[in-house]
């Protein structure tokens, strides 16, 4: 068996690995076992499962030292960047052992017997209930937060359902590490072998979607990869629900009266938003609407400066690196950009400085919609609001827009939100879509191809994407979920149409 | 052009309509006075929106001899179930209107801005937004309730999104009645033109799901339609959902418990619920699960007399009675399936009386698990458990899985509930499937091929179909909806983590 290697994008080294892909055998071993476990997990008090999640918290922050080291090694990304996503795995699955706890999730529901005027009413009631194993196929951006211990992790083990984790070809040994960390907490606190899994290979990956045991896929990643994963499910006798995170370009439109207000603050937050972690985040604000004239041209200006004086960064991995080429040259070529700044390389490995582009308005077409993971931003010089509005038709759907205007531009923003609103699942104003809260509220997800339109993959709501509605009709209290049962309870429920607030 | 005709059931004959089929052009047209009027309905308040589904209502009240009338002659239905359809169909209207003045359903959030253990956070608002305009399949089985007039138009207006329906062609002058009703009693309360809208014909409902205007699908109906609508919406270049409720055998498991308490309640029941409305119910109980032995004899033979003293009850349409002989005839050659009572005709028209077929738990295979729309039962008679669980695995998953078990069987009924749980929606105790409450919390949806895996199509929660979360950050109080400004609001939010009720 031939084994995987892990590739240093600093150096651009090959390293051999001890893994190995998984054998399709393997895929329906590991699977299988998460069947198993499923059948013990979904038995499970939910204090028992706000337990499992923090204690599987607490692995990662143990072996966080060889984690966020393994994984500088792999990816590139700054320690304190890695120590931070590090938290925010943490962090995240402490929120949804929270959110299990305080049980609103399950949006219990009780509507006793009663005559109605369609005649008489049985006595119905319903929950949410685990899905079943559900695969997660990692980001290369998000080693921690977006990949094996991140939050379609935390999510869909929160709602009682086993993982059985894909991992990312650009760090595999960082996946490993934290499949071993959480497997072994939850070994220790009493959890069933299959609670999490881990396969490696792409073979292994379609396998795994294919399998008949798998009863969601979570997915971030590229659009391409995420059409491909969507036509094998398409294949399977029983299709399942597919929520994938695919590609942004966030469009961030800014007006004279901000930029007159506060334009080098804005520049320095542009700046920040688009180039932070190389520009390889979904949320980089990929093409931002500046007006013609003089404090537009101050913006740009002041961009382009900062990049001038920016030293490389490591880009993720040499399909990234490649790629963050290829598209810059194609919106220069195909898509009438100019370029203002070109990137350089470092001496070694897979660097690149910022990369900054201007186009008028009226030139936008689908041709330089498409979005360039790494530092570049398209900066789109606009007369008037119309111009925006056409031109953002002309580009795909987005995770998140955002809107800087200034003091005495009510009328503006408002208008500008009604521009944006249909167009992505986020609206920010006056700041920037990159460092996405986790929090209850927050909604990361948008119309296609950003995807996830009906639920989002971060924050408290995102566990809705693993669970269904269960309905009992005339049952009796044994055969229900304690949270459905006669008398006071600690959740929240609607009783006979009332909400009503957890007791005790 | 030529005009569609409509065929009474009763007698078979074609009378000419004076309705055509939809263009491409008008097709067009109607789509984006669906999109107009959408620009409109989004702005409207909560209370607004519950008058015009109240007026809606009303409406259909004013119309229902006309309306019943139409409906006998399309649908072979008697007046008694269509004159308690058309109940139903307002009961939802109205139910929505509560749903949305309570307001619950918007899932508000808000987190304010605050130090979080990863740093500041900022102002996060979310709550749910209308979707955009919505094509809705009506189901031939239900010319009012889930048709024109039916739930998922009743919840698609509810979540403030216009709708185009699609005429069944098996109730086309049914279909656009309720259509004027609906659409004048709009116009009446106010609303824009394109609130609801209507198209006639086959390539008309294509063009329709490929209408770039068009942000979600409900369908109602056959496996195969509903796969053709998948197919459709794949090819867009922006999938949309699709929400179909497609197929289902619903089990229905009777121990010898039950049957020894209440066998001939049980004979009574099950017969009413298997040929009433002809059997064209998507919760009809196709198969059921009866014990050898003396009870079940007894509860086969009961259920066989009843047959034998039948007239015979008129189909739908010309497919659903050849497709009934067809699919009965299979389950006997193919399927290994013993006739116990063969159906007949009746003088003209499209008639039958129920058909009773039965067959051995081990003897049965994905071949017999065909649902056969119309008074057709499968008696499955079973040993133990343990044959009731291998034989249900070979069927597709289901809406319902109903059980009746006796007073001292607690275990019984406990370990079918973990056999059934996983392949349905809802779980019937001592009763049965047909005749679903609509209220809060009934589940009307299952597993593929039921599908609305995640969603339901009856009840409250149904309009959670036709929303998306939407999510505001650091946003001014002017450019937020009402719900989620600050101060006291009229309906349920989780404010900073914290489920608060309605104030005010």
């Amino acid at each position: 068996m031939t084994t995987l290697s892990s590739t240093d994008p600093r150096t651009g080294v090959d390293t051999a690995t001890p893994l190995t892909p998984a054998t399709a055998e393997q895929v329906q071993t590991v699977a299988a076992r998460a069947a198993d476990a499923f059948g013990d997990l979904r038995g499970r008090s939910r204090p028992w499962r706000a337990g499992l999640l923090r204690a599987m918290a607490d692995g990662l922050e143990n072996d966080r030292e060889a984690l966020v080291t393994t994984a500088m090694s792999e990816t590139g990304l700054p320690q304190a960047r890695l120590d931070g996503e590090l938290s925010r795995s943490t962090f995240q699955l402490r929120l949804f052992a929270d959110v299990v706890i305080e049980g609103g999730y399950l949006e219990a529901i009780i509507d006793h017997a009663a005559d109605t005027p369609l005649g008489p009413g049985p006595d119905v009631r319903r929950m949410l209930v685990p899905i079943g194993p559900v695969a997660v196929f990692g980001a290369s951006n998000f080693p921690f937060a977006f990949s094996v211990a991140g939050g379609d992790t935390a999510s869909a083990l929160a709602a009682g359902n086993p993982v059985v984790a894909k991992a990312h070809p650009s760090h595999l040994l960082t996946s490993q590490r934290s499949y071993e960390s959480l497997a072994a907490a939850a070994a220790a606190y009493g959890a069933p072998e299959g609670t999490i899994g881990l396969v490696h290979g792409q073979q292994a990956g379609a396998d795994l979607v294919r399998d008949p045991q798998i009863a969601a896929v979570g997915f971030t990643g590229a659009l391409a990869t995420g059409k491909i994963l969507q036509s094998l499910i398409d294949e399977r006798s029983t299709p399942i629900p597919f929520y994938g995170e695919l590609s942004s370009l966030n469009p961030l439109v800014v007006t004279t009266g901000a930029l007159a207000e506060r334009g080098e603050q804005i520049a320095d937050g542009l700046y920040t938003s688009f180039t932070g972690s190389a520009g390889q985040l979904c949320t980089k604000p990929g093409v931002a609407f500046v007006p013609e004239g003089e404090t537009g041209d101050a913006l740009v200006a002041a961009l382009v400066s900062r990049g001038e004086a920016a030293t490389p960064q490591t880009l993720l991995n040499a399909r990234i690196h490649d790629s963050f080429d290829e598209i810059r040259t194609r919106l220069i070529n195909d898509g009438n950009a100019r370029s203002l700044l070109a990137p350089h390389a470092g001496e070694e490995g897979f660097s690149r400085t910022p990369a900054v582009l201007e186009i008028d308005a009226d030139a936008v077409t689908p041709d330089v919609a498409e979005e360039a993971f790494g530092p570049l931003i398209v900066l789109v010089r606009y007369r008037d609001l119309d111009q925006v509005r056409t031109a953002l038709a002309a580009v795909p759907d987005s995770l998140t827009a955002t809107i800087h205007a200034g003091g005495g531009e009510d009328d503006e923003r408002v208008a500008l939100t009604a521009v944006v609103r249909d167009a992505v699942g986020r609206i920010v104003y006056d700041g920037y879509p990159t460092g996405v809260r986790v929090s209850w509220g927050m909604h990361h997800g948008g119309p296609w191809p950003a995807t996830n339109t009906q639920h989002t993959s971060v924050g408290a709501t995102a566990i809705r994407r693993f669970l269904r509605p269960l309905a009992w009709q005339g049952a009796p209290q044994e055969v229900l979920p304690e949270e459905l049962r006669d008398g006071p309870v600690d959740i929240p429920r609607r009783v006979d149409g009332e909400l009503q607030l957890a007791e005790g």
